[in-house]
């Protein structure tokens, strides 16, 4: 779907965009990511957040903007979406995410090859620079490739589960249109509390597109197999995480949020009591 | 109630996770807490903002989100909620807030050790990783009890004063079901105001669970009875506190605002002039 | 009117409050206010912002929420107010931002008292946690007291403005009882825009309560008559200059942009067209 | 029209005062623009985007508020707004944007000259102070002017792409008059993703209003023509950039989003199911 490749190249332009201001875009800066600040991560979050919150609102419409596989996924299982359309999503996806990679390094090469020229750095060792594209996991997780496919499973456990419940109406889902803009805070909220672990990717399309990019630009084996440092073969995580953790995500809303719901409107119908009050 | 379980869940995990992330995640970190710098404090104050804000969406529409027992309590005092119910709550509270402790760690641990590491602390005497989990004063309070307790009253007194607010249809309450936003904005507020001189439990739930697993996780005394360094059983605090400043809370909505709003609807029923009109 | 003292009671409490954590409650903290840096003013801007918007929740059904004496004395040039009430309204004011300030100072005054033995000040001489309190000038103004009237002046222009266009149904006023978030937004934005100045007090109350706490409670010559450093006698210009500059603003919105309003309603009922359509 | 002037007067007067209390505003600051940090940063996109938001709740219900010469174009060329009025509403604009810098200049030239004097520089050689104003290109872009022009165009591309879908009731645009919160949200969301390269002007009347009166006040040859260190004849690219980029976001939106909206609408009119349901 044309839209669906519109809002995840939205999605991946803005929020790629915010990690090349944080790690190269600011002024004095052109240090390398692991020498980050808070502040720094607050740029990174909001921007990612907001990133998503405008995907939404332009794709909305005609696609439903799931832009993200681990979405598209998730509702497959649910029988929300029909199998066979996942594929042509999957694949507008990771083209959305691979051109708007493009279009961030176009605005940003300049700025880039300024910072791994100050650092010392050829491009294919320079891991604050590849930073910006596509993710890696933290130092300490050492060999353990369970901690980052972890990290990834909560990660999008939690997007789906609350995606689930700010589009269910029968819940207190948000109106007049606002629910874009509460799905864009729990990326948000993600960033905050799971983002450092191994960068949030938290949707194959959004590391593998970007990843893809970088590869074919120079960064060489930082990208692909991801086996620079202390990281080995790591790509596959950011792909298979999300999607088991999308699937855990939209059953644990399923079977304990959803069954809860039916049964307390209908012990309110069988009372006549009209639609639920709300006590939050 | 399953409900009151998993929006708990949600809002520790967040909340927590956030606090991980200040503490042990961002790159180049493992400092101590009381090395923070305010734009940590920023991503800890978004952090738990965000985490009650869906933890209101997900459980909202089943239990009505209480998520914290100070809430409970207030609402029965209020006749709002039925004093039977208030042990489940409760319980499933306590519950939610000890598993998300533990999830939290499970993908926070080898960041936790690597910063004890490199702090050359064990785990009973790393005061900053504790702080990922539970509350502590800050020592500046030295001896005193009082300090920590009238905080712990304070800032679960204006939490609840501003719930009643946002959630009474006779005053300026959000519609389109934003209450939630709203409220998870109170915390922000609270964070931001009230949240480093005690940590801002405002919610026996949050702080007790969480200090629960710590203790058995080894972080020993610190958690329970909570008498490392300045602070001397420390424990009950951040349970006593919230409870009494939440009935306070209610009660000052109730005795100041309810009575003005009844009595400013009735005179314009008597004048015939149809439903107020707002001038903020 | 009590929902008017409890009203900027909350106001105050927050706003103070996030002053107090970013001067004194930070881990670590206990510096001068003149140390400050971004990350700091990103506490004091949102703190006083969402001050705002939760203390116009409180109130707002009942006393309309003005919660500020230039916010009243403008809307009865505007004649949406009654003369005669003006007087009640700005002593609960008073009353509401005095009162406040001491719960703020119960609840920090361990955090003061360590601050100022660490900077090894004496009471009256410590601007940094007198600035928790109240209001004063940069010290580039030197002798000019035009300077802060004006910033005054300016800021509290642009407040009554921006109030004035968030009420007017007619332009594009928030719906959804969301008018109490922007407005609070606004003093967000001019935290962030003229807040450096001279403390952005844009409201007597707000500065002239707390000032006359710290007066009795030990500040001494730093709080009345303001003569301590470099200023001279400032006490007076957050009360007169916040008076004009919401008459100012209002007068800029009723002679700028309602009689458009006007004119373009009354042009399109002539045509028969409906209500406008935004086009932003 | 006046109401282009007053909501770009508003927008110019935040957004250029967020700038000075980051440069000159802060206690302890008066340093150079190079040596901003990301909480600085976080001030300058926080501002500019909640000076969007409140531009447009002034002048939305008057003008449409454009209050920018380059989404006054981009809605022409889309046969939204009449090709006559477009001078009238680029001189309003500009005026709205000379005026405001003028404002911010009375407001902050004791806290500029205080930081030149600092910095031991004067006013023509003062880049730091002059970035208060208006935009000028990062160092890294050496002789390059395709730079900074292809970040203009892709910046104001993005705003007027998202603009389009936020005011598409047939997309998912919110209701209860939110867009211009959501506006200014675009504007955050550039700040901090398209903002470091050349200061997210993406708006001729934002940049060319300020640097003219920059160039009257002293600081020379840095405005006008722009031929200060390293940039050469910077001044006509903010112009021409996002004249170009806006009218590439709306051929976006119309040739990509449009057509399948009105496809599926049409679809589901077939189908008599009634209007689409989102699945975000």
């Amino acid at each position: 779907m044309l839209a669906e490749f519109l809002g995840t190249f939205v999605l991946i332009l803005l929020g790629v965009g915010s990690v090349a201001v944080s790690v190269v875009g600011l002024p004095g800066s052109g240090r390398q990511f692991v020498e980050f600040g808070p502040a720094n991560w607050l740029i990174i979050a909001w921007g990612w957040g907001l990133a998503v919150v405008f995907g939404v609102y332009v794709a909305g419409g005609v696609s439903g903007a799931h832009l993200n596989p681990a979405v598209t996924l998730a509702f497959t299982v649910r029988r929300d979406f029909p199998l066979k359309k996942v594929p042509a999503y999957w694949l507008a996806q990771l083209c959305g995410a691979f051109v708007a990679a493009a279009l961030v390094y176009a605005c940003y090469h300049w700025a880039i090859d300024a910072a791994n020229a100050k650092a010392g750095l050829p491009r294919d060792e320079s891991l604050g620079t590849y930073s910006i594209f596509a993710t890696f996991p933290a130092e300490y997780f050492g060999d353990s490739w369970w901690g980052p496919l972890l990290d990834q499973i909560v990660g999008t456990g939690i997007l789906l589960l609350l995606i689930c419940a700010l589009i269910d109406l029968k819940n207190v889902a948000p109106l007049s249109n606002l629910h874009p803009f509460l799905i864009g805070l729990v990326v948000v909220a993600i960033g905050l509390t799971f983002g450092t672990n191994a960068g949030y990717a938290i949707n194959p399309a959004r590391d593998f597109g970007p990843r893809l990019f970088t590869y074919f630009e120079g960064w060489g084996d930082i990208a692909l197999p991801g086996t620079f440092g202390w990281f080995n073969g790591y790509w596959w995580i950011p792909i298979v995480g999300p999607l088991i953790g999308g699937v855990v995500g939209v059953l644990v809303y399923d079977l304990m949020i959803k069954p809860l719901i039916t049964a307390r409107t209908q012990a309110m119908e069988d009372q006549e009591e009209g639609p639920a009050t709300e006590e939050p």
